[in-house]
C-alpha cells in the first residue's frame, strides 16, 4: 500500500527542518563566544554548531603557492559548503570535511547530523544567495577593527602559538580580501552586531557596550514593554540610518551599566518567550571567567529568534 | 538516432544527468578490471569512476573492535553514500571521504565532479532501493567461489602486501556477512556477469568464458544479426530460468574461441552504435598483459547500454 509506505517512512524519517542561524565574521570577531552561549542555553542535545571554515580547498602547504587568503571564496570549496548547509536545512545528515587549525592538514571528515537548531558560525556563511537562503536569522558580528586585532593578537599567541609580528604580517595581508568577501556580507545580516566602546567615554577598563543593528529583513521582537521598564538607563533604542541610507532600529546595550540593573531586562525578555525553565546562566560568558551584559542580551534576541523562528 | 538526440540534449543542457552505471560485487570479483576498460573506451574526460568502499564508517583501527567487517552496511555510511549519488546522478559534485587502503585510515576527501558518465562500483551500490534507484544500469560480478578466492590471493598477496594464511582467515571471517549483503545484491542487477570455465571442459589453460544474464529490466540490445553472423559460435543466447523461476537471457561468450574469430563479433557490435571513432583496443585487457576476449564482449554491451541510455 503506497500510503503505508509513505507513513513507514515518515515514522522512520523525522524529517523535521531546523531553525538556521548564521553568525558570520572575520577572524577573531567572537563568533564561537557568541556561538558557545546559545548551544549551552539550548542544550546541546538540540544544537549542532558547524564552523564553515572546515571547506578549505587547500591546506596550509599547498596554500603558500597560491594568490590568495583562506578569506578568499577560491580558496574554500563553496559550492560544497552551500550543498552541505542545503542539506541540514532539510534535515539531512552531511559528512563534513575537518580541518585541523593546529597542524593546518585536511583530515578525515565527520558525519554531522542536524538538530533542532543548527548555528553556522564562520568566515563565508552568507557569501552566496544560495547560502543566505539556507537561513531563518543572519548575524554579521562587525567589532571596530582595533577591537578585533586586540582580539585576536590575544587568541593567536596564547591559544594558537604565533608571536605577535606574525599575526600583525597576516592581518595586512588578508586585509584585502577581508573587505572584499568578509565585511561585504555584512550588508546581508539580519542583525549586526558591534562591541565596542561607547563614542567619548575613554576608560579602557569599562566593560564594552554593543550596539544591535535590528534590520527590516526578518521581524524582530516588539521591544516596547521591556524598554518602559524602570531600569532602562541599560539599553534604548534608536532610530538610524543603515549604511545603504535606509532607516533602521539600533538597540544599544550599555557596558557601563552593572549587572543588577541589566538582570531584569534579561528576566524581562526571557519571561516574555514563555518556556518552562529560568533564565539560562551561561549567557554573558565572553571567555577567560570575564561576563558581558551586552553578550547576554544580544544572545538572548538571537535565542528569542530561534526559538520563535520556523 | 538516440546517441545523436543525446549529444543535442547535452549541448542545449548545461545542467545535464550523467548516465550512471553500477557493478557491484565481493572483493576481487573484477570491478576494477571492468570499470579500467570502460573508462578507457569512453575516455576519461567522460567518465568519473567512484568506488563506493571508501565510504567506512570506522578505520581498521576502529574496526578491531566491531562486531562486523567492512561488508556490513553498518560499517558504512549508507545514508551518505545514498546522498552522494543521488547528488552525482542529478550533475552534482560531491566531496568524497576517501580510505586509504595501504593505511587503514579515512584520509582528507576529495572533490568528485560527475562528467558524462559515472561508473559506481563497489560492494554495496545496490544495498538500498534508493541507491539502486541512482543508476541507468546495474551490474553483479558473480565469478564462481573458487575463481574469486585465486583471484583475491594473487591480488592480496602481490599488490597488497598479505600472507596466503590472512587472506584466507579474512575471507571466512566475512562469507556470512558477504552472503548476507554483497551476494543478496545480484537480485537486483540488470545484468549478471559470470566469468567461468565451461562446465565439464577442464583445461585450466583455457581462458574464462563469460555468462551473461541480460535482465528484462533494462532494454537490451538485439543482438540476432551479430549471433547469425558466420563466427557466431563465440557466443550464443540461451533462454534460462533465472534464481526466481522468471524466464531470462543468458549470453554465453566462449574463452577457447581465438581472437580473430571474436573480433568480427566486437566489430559489429561496435558498429552498431554507429560512432566515429574506431573500436577502443583496451577492451578485453584482463591486467598483467593477459586478454581476455568475453570481457571485451561484455565491456561492448555495457557501453553500448551506457551510449544509449538517458
Amino acid at each position: 500500500m503506497p500510503d503505508k509506505e509513505l507513513k513507514l517512512q515518515r515514522a522512520g524519517m523525522p524529517n523535521t527542518r531546523p531553525v538556521m542561524l548564521a553568525i558570520a565574521g572575520d577572524s577573531a570577531a567572537g563568533k564561537t563566544t557568541l556561538t558557545k552561549g546559545l548551544v549551552k542555553a539550548l542544550g546541546e542535545d538540540r544544537v549542532t554548531a558547524v564552523c564553515v571554515d572546515d571547506y578549505h580547498r587547500y591546506d596550509r602547504t599547498e596554500r603558500k603557492d597560491k594568490p590568495f587568503t583562506p578569506l578568499h571564496p577560491d580558496c574554500n570549496y563553496m559550492d560544497i559548503m552551500a550543498q552541505h548547509l542545503q542539506l541540514l536545512a532539510t534535515g539531512q545528515p552531511i559528512l563534513k570535511p575537518v580541518y585541523d587549525h593546529s597542524s593546518g592538514e585536511l583530515v578525515r571528515p565527520e558525519l554531522v547530523e542536524p538538530r533542532e537548531y543548527v548555528i553556522i558560525e564562520g568566515l563565508l556563511p552568507l557569501q552566496s544567495k544560495l547560502l543566505r537562503a539556507c537561513f531563518d536569522v543572519a548575524v554579521y558580528l562587525d567589532p571596530p577593527e582595533d577591537i578585533r586585532v586586540a582580539w585576536k593578537l590575544a587568541r593567536d599567541t596564547s591559544k594558537r602559538g604565533y608571536d605577535e609580528e606574525t599575526v600583525r604580517k597576516e592581518l595586512e595581508r588578508r586585509a584585502p580580501e577581508s573587505e572584499e568577501h568578509i565585511q561585504s556580507q555584512k550588508q546581508f545580516a539580519d542583525i549586526v552586531v558591534r562591541f565596542a566602546p561607547i563614542p567619548g567615554r575613554d576608560d579602557p577598563d569599562e566593560p564594552l557596550s554593543a550596539e544591535l543593528l535590528l534590520r527590516p529583513t526578518i521581524r524582530h521582537p516588539d521591544l516596547s514593554e521591556v524598554l518602559t521598564n524602570s531600569r532602562s538607563h541599560a539599553m534604548h533604542l534608536k532610530m538610524l540610518r543603515d549604511d545603504d541610507g535606509r532607516p533602521v532600529d539600533a538597540l544599544h546595550v550599555h557596558g557601563y551599566v552593572p549587572r543588577e540593573d541589566v538582570r531584569p531586562l534579561e528576566e524581562a525578555i526571557w519571561e516574555e518567550l514563555d518556556l518552562d525553565m529560568p533564565l539560562p546562566e551561561d549567557l554573558g560568558d565572553a571567555g577567560d571567567g570575564q561576563r558581558s551584559e551586552p553578550l547576554a542580551i544580544t544572545q538572548l534576541l538571537l535565542l528569542r529568534h530561534m526559538l520563535t523562528a520556523g
